[in-house]
Parts: C-alpha cells; sequence; structure tokens
C-alpha cells in the first residue's frame, strides 16, 4: 500500500476548513460549561471539544456535496453525529469496559472527572445527539428530518453501534474467525459511518434512490476500511502518534484483522476496500470526488 | 392525609388494562432474548419487562383521553417513556452511582448480569426510545412527531432528568434548602413525568393551546407530588414493600422532603400538590377524569 504522510493539499484545505466549522458548531450545540450542572457540562465539552479528526463530520459533508446539501443542516447532522461517537468513547474507556486512561492525547473523563460523571457525560451526549436533530424546522420536509432520527438510532442501537460494542466485548480473549470479526466491526464502528454518509445524503432532501444506493454501498467499504487501518495503526503506532493507548488489542487478546490476516494481507485489504469504494462512486461524477479523496484518506492516514 | 390501601374498582381495573397492554407492547418494543447479540437483548428485557407501576404510560394514556389519542400511538409513546426510565435506573443502580442491589424485587441488571453489560442495557435502551418514536408513520402529522422527539430528548438531558442526577450527586452529603431540593426533582423526576403528560396530548395531533397548558400545570404539580410521595415511602417503608432497597436516602445522607420538613409536613404538601392538580383539570371537564384519578393514587399510593 502506497503510504503518504501529506495530504493532497485541496484536500487538507478542505478538510480543515470543514473541522474548524464543525468544531464551533459542536461548541455552540453544547450547553456553556458555567451552566447548572456546570461539572457536567464541563465535562461534556472537555469529552467532545478538541479532540478527534471529525472523520463521521467529513463524511456528512462530503455526502452533502453531492445532494447540494445545506451547510447549516450538515452543522447539525455533523454534532448529532460527534455526540453519539463521543459517548460512545467515554463509555467504552471505562473500568467496567476497555479500562482506558488515555483518548485523543488527554486523560479520559472518568480519569479526569469521576466515573459517575463520565457515565452521565456518555448518557448526555446521546440524548443531545436526538435533541439536535430533533429541533424544529432543520429541514424542511419533517418527514425527512424523521428519516434522520431513525436512522441515527438504528445505527447506533443494539442493531449497530452498541451492538456491535456487546459483541466485541463477549468476543474479549476469544479467537474469531473473519466473518466473525467482519460481523463485529460492521456493527461497532462500521454502522455510524454509514449513517454519517447517509445523513449526508438526505440532508439534500430529495436525493434519488440510485445516488441513496451509491453513497451506501461506498459507505459500507468505508467502513469496513476505516477499521482495518485502524487495527494496522494500533499495531504498528505508538501511544504518542495515535494518542490513546496503542497496542490494546493485542493486550487484551482481541482479533484484529492483522492478528487474523497479518499485517501486510491487513494493508491489502485495506487498499481493496478503497479501490472498491472509488468504484461505486464513478457514476456520481465530479460531485463525489470529495468522498474519494475522503476513501484515501481513510485508508492511508497514519494516525 | 387519608390513606386508601385500595383504588376505587374502576381505576383499578383501567390501570390494569393499560398495565397489561403496556406490557405487551414493550415485549414487542424491544429485539427478542435469543437475537444477537442475545446477552444485552436478554438483559434489557430483564431491566425493563415485569416490574414497575408504569406511572408514566399511565399518565400518557389519561392524557391521551383528554385529546382523543389513537391507543396505537400511546402504545409507543409508552415504549418511548418506559425505555427512558428503565435506562435512567439501570444506570443510576451502578456502583459508580447509587450502587444498588434490589430493584422492582429483583437484583439490578448489574448483579445480575454484569457492570459492563448494565452500562450497554442503559445506553441501547435510551437509543431505542427515540427508535420507537422516531417510526415512520406513527403521527400523520410528522412536525408533531418531531415535537414529540423533542420534548422527549429536552426532558431526558442535562436540562431535564439527567441534569437532576448530576445535581442530586453533587448534593449527596449536602443539606440542601427546600427551593434546591424543589429545583432537583423538578429535573430527575419531574421532567419525564412532565413529558409524559404532553406526549399524551401530542397524540391527539390538534391539542389546542389551552388544553396543553392545563394538562401541563397538572403535570407539574403530580411530577413534585410524587417525589415528595416517595421520600415519604422511603422514610416509612420496607424493602419487602417497596420493591427497592428501603432507606436509602437517610443512609446516603440524602437531603429529602421528609428530612426538611418532617413526615407529616411533607405528607400535607403532597396533599396540596395533589389538590391543585385537580384544580387545573377543571376546565377541561369530563375527559379529564382519569389525570383527576391518577392524581389521587399517585399521592395515596402504599409502594
Amino acid at each position: 500500500m502506497p503510504v503518504t504522510t501529506t495530504l493532497p493539499s485541496d484536500l487538507a484545505s478542505w478538510m480543515g476548513t470543514i473541522q474548524t466549522r464543525v468544531e464551533a458548531a459542536l461548541s455552540r450545540g453544547m450547553p456553556a460549561a458555567d451552566r447548572v450542572p456546570a461539572r457536567l457540562h464541563h465535562a461534556m465539552r472537555y469529552a467532545v471539544l478538541e479532540g478527534g479528526k471529525r472523520v463521521r463530520p467529513l463524511l456528512a459533508f462530503a455526502a452533502g456535496e453531492v445532494v447540494n446539501a445545506p451547510p447549516e443542516r450538515l452543522d447539525a447532522v455533523s454534532c448529532a453525529l460527534e455526540f453519539i461517537h463521543a459517548y460512545s468513547l467515554v463509555h467504552d474507556d471505562m473500568p467496567c469496559m476497555d479500562n482506558d486512561v488515555l483518548r485523543r492525547g488527554k486523560p479520559t473523563v472518568h480519569v479526569e472527572f469521576d466515573e459517575a460523571t463520565a457515565l452521565l457525560v456518555g448518557d448526555s451526549l446521546q440524548t443531545l445527539a436526538f435533541e439536535v436533530l430533533s429541533h424544529p424546522r432543520l429541514c424542511e420536509n419533517p418527514g425527512v428530518q424523521l428519516d434522520m432520527l431513525s436512522t441515527l438510532a438504528i445505527a447506533s442501537g443494539t442493531r449497530g453501534m452498541a451492538g456491535g460494542q456487546a459483541i466485541d466485548l463477549a468476543a474479549t480473549g476469544v479467537t474469531l474467525t473473519l466473518p466473525e470479526l467482519e460481523f463485529m466491526h460492521i456493527h461497532k464502528t462500521g454502522a455510524l459511518i454509514r449513517a454519517a454518509v447517509k445523513l449526508g445524503g438526505l440532508s439534500g432532501e430529495r436525493a434519488d434512490p440510485s445516488v441513496m444506493h451509491a453513497l451506501d454501498q461506498y459507505a459500507k467499504h468505508i467502513g469496513l476500511a476505516f477499521q482495518v487501518v485502524d487495527d494496522c495503526l494500533d499495531a504498528e503506532g505508538t501511544t504518542a502518534t495515535l494518542g490513546k493507548t496503542a497496542g490494546k488489542d493485542a493486550v487484551q487478546g482481541k482479533s484484529t484483522y492483522v492478528s487474523l490476516l497479518g499485517l501486510s494481507r491487513a494493508k491489502a485489504l485495506a487498499e481493496e476496500l478503497r479501490q472498491s469504494a472509488h468504484d461505486v462512486l464513478q457514476p456520481l461524477g465530479a460531485r463525489a470526488a470529495r468522498l474519494g479523496a475522503l476513501a484515501d484518506f481513510v485508508v492511508r492516514r497514519q494516525f
């Protein structure tokens, strides 16, 4: 797999613009840190702000370009996605789950605050995701908005992210087959990435079914690629470059693409998935260029 | 306060009918216990089914009578309310929060299963609440359905239930003033009870503002009365009659209406709130009779 450490300058610039925009939307979308209950609000902001690549918002904005979605609506969609993602990280890091102390280069929420606060932070961020997405007049067509809410809920629940987490939990110390590993990741990380692309597509309010289908195929490839690359980085990276504890999959006895395939076959799989993602975008033409560039980024990133 | 141990027979019969109906809806509304991830689904069903008075669904159905709401829609609303309520109980009982071992006469979820499962059960039940309420065609008017979702999210988040929980956490071992105690309860339990009545009212799809206002005033009185009575029952009851650990407020050094007012003044306050609830229902006439009867039940219950 060819590895580039620098991004194409137009992608880097676009990513920077969206990341800055989303950071501002996230900050506006959460209660101020001095508002009662202040400790909880402070901890929510700590968990969400100044960290993360914002991959899901980037995917939503890029999918939104395909359907000419208004950026204000994509801001709300991005907040909902990141609040769900952040809630899952906060809870996954807790002592009764992965018991991790470092996330995005900072102490995890239960370390910086306390366990009870971390529990409430996760709970409240999940609620806030649905609050921001149910805001009156977010969409011109309230039926589309309901579809967004339903999509996010299904992707986050036991048929999606939380279900994947439960499967992951049950699989610790057990060697999975490749199909079992894929099944877990399709749920644990794939479902929310797929939702990110779909929500971006729905933000245009009148996307045609063939476009939505192409977006969904793209999202499936990218979701899996994202996890394969994560496994490679976890095996190769250092805590400093990752901003989270490196090598913990091996320590926890978790099956990964690297443990099942070896590093070089895992990298080849990621590259295949990147190519498949480009292939399904083909019929969408130039308006999907950003999604293609993001596929390259997801597979070739170093962190 | 006059105490009746038996309910008026028509109220008891109506409550039984609704409770049976809601139990069936809750069971249908959750994934089967043998569906992957089976342990999580099994634990979710354990947390929700066969327990609880279903006070929030009863309030939603009674408010629904005022506006001629279809019972199928009230089933969905009841599921959403009970999933949120059950999630909050599962998380509140965890070791990092109240560390309780008994709930509804059964071992709490983290005792019966494990902490990681309890965490995921709460997370997944919250998600499921928003999933059931975002179901396509639940309402004829999708704008009303969005209003329901927004109401539930705001009532559950840091401006509602989770915020109240955070305030409660910070107040353990601290003597609160009566206004501080009221502020906490308006959030911790009051917000979701108020949402229950509002969702019942919205289920009619075209409730007029004066009706919605009367319902909301009623819900405020009942929400507070519910907590005052809970405090009285905790002080007087036994673990056997309550189905949860009795006397734990005093053990944990929590301020309650009983600790601040004494038992007899707390009972008098509950009776006052019951009367106020009846007063605000007056303009709604006979169609609000069930809400009136529920006010009596909430204040005069023994469990």
